[in-house]
């Protein structure tokens, strides 16, 4: 069987293993509960990772016959996930420090039970971190799709706003105040380019997530003992095959790169997903009421008052945009780690970048139920960018007409319109006879929008770049 | 009925409903699986605070005549949390953002099966937040308890530890290198003055919390609708006495202080109980030897390696105060709250506050179980200090010898002390008809231990004030 | 001279070398940039209570006979300020890690000028930590002292705001929508409530900042050496009496509590700042338009959009709060600090206090500009209120007109309100012939206010008892 | 002239101005002080940064006709950052919230003594936010390349190390217990590992660092106004081109992801930095003493306890190190930015942004002043792997011996040695007859390595890739 069978037949295995997973009760985390993204990164599919790796190690040591090829059907009988009682695990796991030597223990008697010679092929050679370390690049991997393809979801969503949107025009806002026109669709190309970037981020990163495979201190000194220095390597390229992740160029135990640069890319995506959560909030607001979040499932209803239709998805988007760069930051403290195994920085990874996962997953999820059906109140657009009387164009009168009436002059009529004169009116007396400059020319908005064409065709380029060309290829 | 009777009802009642609580897996988390404080703060612990503060709601308007007294036993027999599946309430909140919506509907459904007319009295004024919060100051109150229960022992230890190693002598270390003699009972008595110190800290904080109740934007003009101002002010009262919390002086929807004085109190926790945990860990080491975990239930030992005795405890708890005060801060952020009720903020905080309270609560259990039993190995301790040969009381040297010697005398017999030659020989020969200077007295550790015994005189009458005093008062 | 009266002779001369103290560049930290509480805690400022704290050890050694009086004199003469090239010090504190190395190697060079005697009596048994911890806590308690009366400015303000605006209806909001109406007075008590709490956790923590004095590794051997341990205790007493800070119980050089507990107060400075900064940038957005930051000075203005007036305090309020929470937690990460003096750990918090004293000093300094002259727009609110045609009152009418027309009718007559139809119309035919009940009455918001004049009152007294008592004794 | 004509006379031009830069004074700072990297983002740099961007502004309008060129000239001759007061700009700055406001004004100043009518060519259609944030990413930039050059030093370094000490035996230690041997040379190539993996982070982002140009809110709405949309979209591609900036797809002023993959990248090169600190401190404890930071300049000594040598390198890395993460997860925050410009955000960024650059410049100044000198102590090494007698080789006994003399009686053996026993002799007597297991053979760590050769190969071949062959193209 070649590595590339062995690891279709352990991804069947697996998730055949997977089937029924519950999620955790997730009470006061509603932005990820119920997600196919919690799900994956559940301490539920995590046990079923641990037990992946150690099938997977087996495998990979009875290829180069540091083991009995018998014995590696016997390990996948008995790690099956659904003979393991998961809450006993985690609070054995205290004795020392993993819930790999609980799990073992377990492992070894549901062996012993099928096989007694077979029990000392298990674990054969490796270390805990060897299976912690692994499982968690596993779930990591299978989580970093389900988000990848929600970000696909929601900026197919974008994209189509984009396009719709080139020139409905809407009032661009700079410290809270009005400034000049803009486009909503210019306002979604950003946004369509934020989740660009982190989409790219995001697959380079999980790209890049190797399987660990180093022994009791990342020499690999046991295994070469059973074999040799080539097998031991081939061994390493077996089990990285099987379970689909990267073979590591050397053991990565207290060298996390690969973790902090995923945990980096996860809140680039909260991140980018948070951003237009943030707008799409502020846009819903009672006196501004430009979006409105997709309708249905009664979804941010209020009983109490009925007139309320809250912006809950970019609620929940917010939330979990808020929290996650702490966690990321978590993470790169635990990578400068003492040692060949630290005092408790890699024991500090392990929940950090479970949540992390979901909170990613969660605003994914979150973000690909609310572009698609993103509603955009045009007339109300229209009516905000009206609400200065046309002060929101000061910066071309400014431009315009300086150069014409003097810069004191426009300054002047501007103070005056700010104060409550109308200023269509006092443009008009101040620029009789003015040729080549007409009042109705220079207060329409819609002409004044700059290079937003182009900038919309750049997003959109960008992202046609990023999602379309891979949407074919399964991942 | 009183309040205080109200309250002890309420607690009874809760107390029962609490009985058979299970924690979630925790299988990423072996720094706090499987403790009480873990349970006190769990999901189901969570969902059971909610309903006893929708009864003590109840209760608090029977009394003001906003209800009839009979619907107080129907909703208390209603919210029983056994009759309620919180996984499913979990997912429903996303719905609306936030688990009480749905709660509220299952519980009318169950109101409704024993007593429809006591329906229009559930939940009757009150806002989400109103129960959410005030759930969340209930298992903070809760945890906070069994956490100080925990650094009582931890300390108790510790008092124990420094009273019996006053005069043992130890390298103090300083930027990794040996400096000068100290005591082990002055190193364990500033733990405990760390200890003493946030306890301190969390006790006041844990006084402070507050029950929530402030209707649907903090001025309680739904329950003012029904009774009037002054009943409206007793409501409150009777409800924050049920539940055994301070009475607030107004509605904190979006003034947080006492969730951040508690984050920041529970952080002060792990921080004291990690330094404890820094040093043993590195007192530990091969090379050092100092200090030995409580043996017993082979914890930390390593099948593949039986030389190796991990100090399991102290990594978990370092584990445990490394991601402490990233939560703590995100608590801060969360309070710069927008509005009468934030799009985020308030959100991202209930994860959080339930993870410090489970990570301090961990800590908090695995220094009960250190310092009791901490192993002090003082012939190594001994045998460390002389590893430089008599170099480490080189300070004392130049303090003494210069003015007899000369400063650059002294510092010439250090030197060559440090490539090798024996101090106590050189310094028999300087001193050599030198009267009042003894080298084997110079160079005696136990002889140069500063005010140490003063110092620790004084880390036990603080430890004394803050916790003997307290012990008997049921805290 | 007792202690007292070396205390103020040590303040006398300690400001008079203070006199031109010059602030950092601050070029991108407009935040602080010019404000007292950042000069306080310059690198100039650290740098003279570096030198004080020399000073005032010396005065305590000589006091107990451990040097000679007369050099005390010496040795302040030479502590000048002005006589150190700060940049120098900057740079050769990378030799040893620290700044007091080259700045004793000057001091000694300066003492050396005006009396070679005194030379060894410099810095005489103390370790470089005890200088730097010292200075720390001075500039600390000097920039605490800023802040709170800033925080006392800005909380008069507020004060005077709620007051005046008891009655003022506007909109509640939460999750970004209109809710039920509240008063600007009761919102700004909410404020207020707010710098209350911050400021009392601020002066409990700044009245509890030691003095910092252990020799090489805390037990304070080569004092001991000097004098006795009673004396040396005396002196310990003596150097805190000087200057001004509190006598510690023991030294704290891996015992942090009290520069964690000032960080997490200065959070909440900024925290109860940066609440009233969101809240107050969001109601002066051009469509909401409810508050006015004070205008004068050309502040906020920008010459390119002359319509626009740019919030500007808040802003740079709120970029402070953003910050601080992250530097708190350095702080209490700092705290668990292995051995007698960390590897690193101590390192960090200079410049992170330093940091989070500026941003609290600068949010504190913006608040005191910001609260006294706010302007608040009555008609608008009132204007943004009624934006709902009435159904911001929705809560009030299901509350009171379900028990008379059904739960069903009303959330029909809401709902078609909801479509554009007049509520008020719909109301009036809906209650026709029903009585006590008034559609006028029940619209209008002003009498649908609950207790908030009750939580006014309340909000004020806190406030009177935290700042009026004390504004006497000269906090 | 061409862009890239223009690119190299805007280089020249800038670097002359930035001649006689001075950093701050960094008294709290001792990490960076000092350093070439942190005068690269001094507040001096800063300024002359926005300085450039106004030329190189000033520049591109002209090439493409939107000014007389002329202007341009005159512009560049007032821009010479030896005319500004930095001090009064930072102070002016809180005025409008940033510093290119004053500066402006003080530019226009300098123009209008040169040529009044170039004035209105300064600052031609853009907004304050265009220049601060491409001066920021100029600063960003030069920094990158110095803190570039410094991990290549490093990582040489490390690569001579790794070569020179292949088979230098040394303990492996995992929860601060000594497991099995290794090779210094494996250690050393994780570390370069480390350092491989951050450089090419760090050149991937610092490669993507876009100018930023949109004018007041992202559209370009004033520059199309004078020319037309494909001029300015030429003029943005001119302005970068001559700061050598990469052009932006489109403006970015919400969409920061090149401002957080920055700070990410500078974490991971700290991270790895910080990783290779706090081994080297370990290892240089007192006790363990196999490595020794590089001598000379009378670094780390200590005068009061001359037999110190303080590892003052590592310490100030770690130092650097813990703090970064905490800064780039600031950024990451900063990245959900409401509106076209957020109220806050942006601000807190500038600062954070600039001290991150220094924490990551002196992590690398003395990342490449420790390694190149690293002091190994190969003999201490060894004696410390003989400390427990054999022990360190248990693993090896276990897989060997179990099947032989059974699991139970090696085990047994290790009890017995762990107890005091001679472990060579109890083998010895064990092993009687024993065919092809010899106690000596077992007992040598240096043949007990596995795979480490193999590792540091391609540790060496990843190190060869991403620094060899860009060191000849300038970077």
């Amino acid at each position: 069987m070649t590595a590339t069978e062995a690891g279709a037949a352990g991804r069947a295995e697996a998730s055949s293993h997977r089937a029924p997973q519950e999620h955790d009760y997730s009470l006061t985390a509603p932005m990820w509960s119920g997600t196919p993204a919690a799900a994956a990164s559940s301490d539920e599919s995590f046990l079923a990772a641990l037990l992946e790796a150690e099938v997977a190690l087996a495998a990979a040591m009875a290829e180069q016959g540091a083991i009995p090829t018998a014995h590696v059907d016997t390990i996948r009988t008995a790690a099956n996930p659904a003979h393991f009682d998961i809450r006993s695990i985690a609070v054995r796991a205290r004795g020392g420090g993993n819930p790999v030597i609980p799990l073992l223990a377990d492992l070894r008697g549901q062996v012993r039970d099928l096989d007694p010679d077979a029990m000392p092929s298990v674990h054969k050679s490796a270390t805990s971190q060897d299976i912690v370390d692994t499982a968690l690049m596993l779930i990591a991997t299978r989580t970093a799709a389900i988000i990848r393809a929600d970000l696909q979801t929601a900026a197919d969503g974008l994209a189509a706003l984009v396009d719709r949107h080139r020139i409905t025009v809407m009032a661009a806002r700079t410290l809270t105040q009005q400034s000049v026109p803009t486009t909503f669709g210019l306002k979604a190309a950003g946004w369509l380019q934020g989740l660009t970037t982190a989409a790219r981020r995001l697959e380079d990163a999980a790209s890049r997530l190797p399987a660990q495979l180093g022994g009791a201190s990342g020499t690999l000194a046991a295994t070469v003992e059973l074999l040799d220095p080539q097998a031991a390597a081939a061994v390493v390229e077996h089990y990285a095959a099987t379970l689909d992740l990267r073979v590591p160029e050397l053991p990565w135990h207290t060298q996390r790169g690969p973790v902090t640069e995923l945990g980096d890319a996860l809140a680039a995506v909260t991140g980018a997903l948070g951003k237009v959560a943030v707008d799409v909030a502020l846009l819903s607001r009672t006196e501004i009421a430009e979006l409105g979040e997709p309708s249905g499932d009664g979804k941010g209803g209020s009983s109490a008052m009925p007139q309320k239709q809250n912006p809950v998805l970019s609620v929940l988007i917010s939330a979990a945009a808020r929290k996650a760069p702490g966690l990321a930051a978590e993470l790169q403290r635990s990578a400068f780690a003492v040692d060949e195994r630290p005092d408790g920085a890699w024991h500090t990874e392990w929940s950090t970048l479970q949540e992390l996962l979901r909170l990613a997953g969660g605003c994914a999820a979150l973000g690909a139920e609310l572009t698609p059906g993103l509603q955009v109140h045009e007339t109300k657009m229209k009516a905000n960018l009206e609400l200065t009387g046309g002060l929101v164009l000061s910066e071309r009168l400014m431009l315009k007409l300086a150069p014409v009436l003097g810069k004191e002059t426009v300054q002047q009529l501007v103070t005056r319109a700010g104060k409550g004169e109308d200023l269509r009116t006092l443009l008009a007396d101040a620029l009789e006879g003015v040729e080549g400059c007409d009042e109705d020319e220079l207060l329409d908005p819609a002409s004044y929008l700059g290079c937003s064409d182009t900038f919309i065709d750049r997003a959109l380029d960008a992202y046609q770049e990023q999602f379309t060309d891979r949407s074919h290829d399964g991942q």
